[in-house]
């Protein structure tokens, strides 16, 4: 099992039965994504990804009342005293925000975000953009930049690629909350789990962890990677893939263990 | 309040607290495109893009039995005496056509159906095109084109950019109704109001002419300009306007406000 | 009415009332797909393009327990012990497979996949292929490439152009099984049918099989053709066809018959 040392850092790591679990850990700011926060979550993002084999699924959960208020108000209105009104800092904080959600799209690995509070704005981003979301029955998740004058372009990016265009649309022009059951009925989170998000995700990425790594790593880049093409680019894409899966030593085990009716031993 | 001053113009037009109401008035005919009807709703939305903030908000209403049948098959039938067999009338009908949904998109201010009646054809490719749609508990919806002999080809432009492409191939190819609670299970319609779509729809402009309109100018733009783009495109489109955003009054005003915990009051 | 001589055939083809019916017919290999049977199946839509009017829809049925499961994991595995550990007659799997789907969705006439049975791997990227589809009460879906270390990333072109990305992924990674009435959410089938998926598919086939098969023809090519394009190429596409499609014999004796009120006759 692999932990932070300190328990008071911005984002807890722990690692157990190949499921890393990260833990947005500023619960008196709500988990708000300042420079540091974004920095603190990226490098947690590096660690998982060097891990290898050692953590097959992630999940994303968060310690106080809200899951993750979106960017960090406070930081970026005390940068507009800077000679240029602070339009270097806004780029160099859109720019890191960016890189972080794309990081998640980017890892070999499936992240579940595991929802039980409010999630708002880039929070609310932050679980469109990973794999898989659940939900616990009093999630609410919300993207209200037209109340502070700034509309949430960027998280309309990420929730715009999940659901209905004029489900995005409610949310983004009216800034409303959405409960649990209304984000699994639009598509934002795969289930909403009775007995609290994290039990529920918990339950997902364990069986997912009983997967093929390795079919999971080949998979998840080529999903994102085909998506949005046409399907003559598509197919050509995952036509690719699929020769390189087929010849790789997991689906060597695989599939001479579904046809010799034995469990499969994923080579490490 | 600003009205047409002819109550008998294809198009009402109305402005009262934010909101503009649009009001398809050629009940006997179904409120059909004509190449007029094209032009005076055309012209309307330029009336109200030039408004600036008096105009928040739109809603697309309509006089009579149909909220609109799609094209006018009389005014085409009659081209087919042409020496050319109608091709030039056509092609400048459904140039016209697919602009004035493409403006109603391009505008700068959020549109919303609001839906009591049949939406056919075009009519129903109009309330695809507006940014969210409030549905009657009688409205209905379908794309006919197949019993007619012409498909709907470009109905299906707005239409499979709304719902799954199984739920669009099957209006498609079956012509069949689609009522008020189908259409929102498949989110062709944001809401079913059980007091009517105009009592829903104004509930609805009224929330969102409270919000910042700036955000909303800024917001609406990037949310049609990302659609479609790769992540990282989408990103970058996205992450410069939220800079642009930041930078901006109405930016500047309501994250001024939330952090002293008062009520933003717009810039006008 | 049409049909194979063969009744031993890997693919049954019978036509009757403008409707053919494509019966995979591998019970005992649970109709997977071989090289053969692609080789098969593809020579069936050839005979299908060539039928013109006699046939108007085609529905995609199978025979025994499995609707299909997939590759055929035997005859790749085979091809382990080439000198090439089997990559060169991988490709020609992958690309003659993905040629197959490519060929459903470019058939100038709908096909509907009429699911009674489980559907796995490319089975389930057959039903998300065909235009429209109907479940039986009892059929199953899924994408279990993870459990033999071989992620679906072909079956996931399909799949992801179908239902939401996080939809998508909870069937790829968990590679569970989805039921009928969970795919009918999801947007994977268009209905399930009590009476079985044939009945189901049969009576929407009738439906189809009296509208305009020129608008059909070209409307399913446009459909596609504008899927995943910017909206003004879209526009540009679509419109340009339904010019093309109003100068046609069918929107001719169509808008003619509907204006006349009298049932239109499609010229042969």
């Amino acid at each position: 099992m692999t932990e932070n040392i300190d328990a008071t850092a911005p984002i807890l790591l722990a690692t157990a039965d190949h499921i890393t679990t990260l833990t947005l850990n500023r619960p008196a700011s709500r988990n708000a994504l300042s420079l540091s926060m974004i920095a603190a979550f990226s490098d947690a993002l590096d660690v998982v990804a060097r891990q290898g084999e050692e953590t097959r699924v992630v999940i994303l959960q968060a310690e106080g009342p809200a899951f993750c208020a979106g960017h960090d108000l406070k930081e970026l209105t005390a940068h507009r005293d800077d000679p240029d009104r602070g339009e270097a800092f806004f780029e160099e904080t859109m720019r890191a925000c960016s890189a972080l959600m794309r990081k998640i799209v980017g890892l070999y690995k499936p992240v579940i975000a595991a929802v039980d509070e409010i999630a708002t704005a880039a929070g609310c981003q932050l679980v469109a953009s990973c794999d898989l979301a659940v939900a616990g029955p009093r999630a609410r998740f919300c993207t209200p930049g037209v109340d502070i004058g700034l509309f949430c372009s960027t998280p309309a990016v990420a929730l715009s690629r999940n659901v209905a265009p004029k489900h995005a649309m409610e949310m983004l022009l009216t800034g409303a909350l959405v409960d649990a059951e209304t984000a699994l009925r639009i598509g934002l989170v795969n289930r909403v789990s009775a007995d609290g998000a994290r039990t529920g995700a918990r339950a997902l990425a364990a069986l997912i962890a009983q997967k093929s790594p390795q079919a999971i790593s080949f998979g998840k880049e080529t999903f994102y990677e085909q998506s949005g093409r046409t399907l003559a680019e598509a197919y050509q894409i995952a036509g690719a893939v699929m020769v390189e899966n087929l010849l790789a030593p997991d689906a060597v085990e695989g599939i001479g263990a579904f046809l010799g009716k034995r469990k499969p031993v994923w080579p490490a």
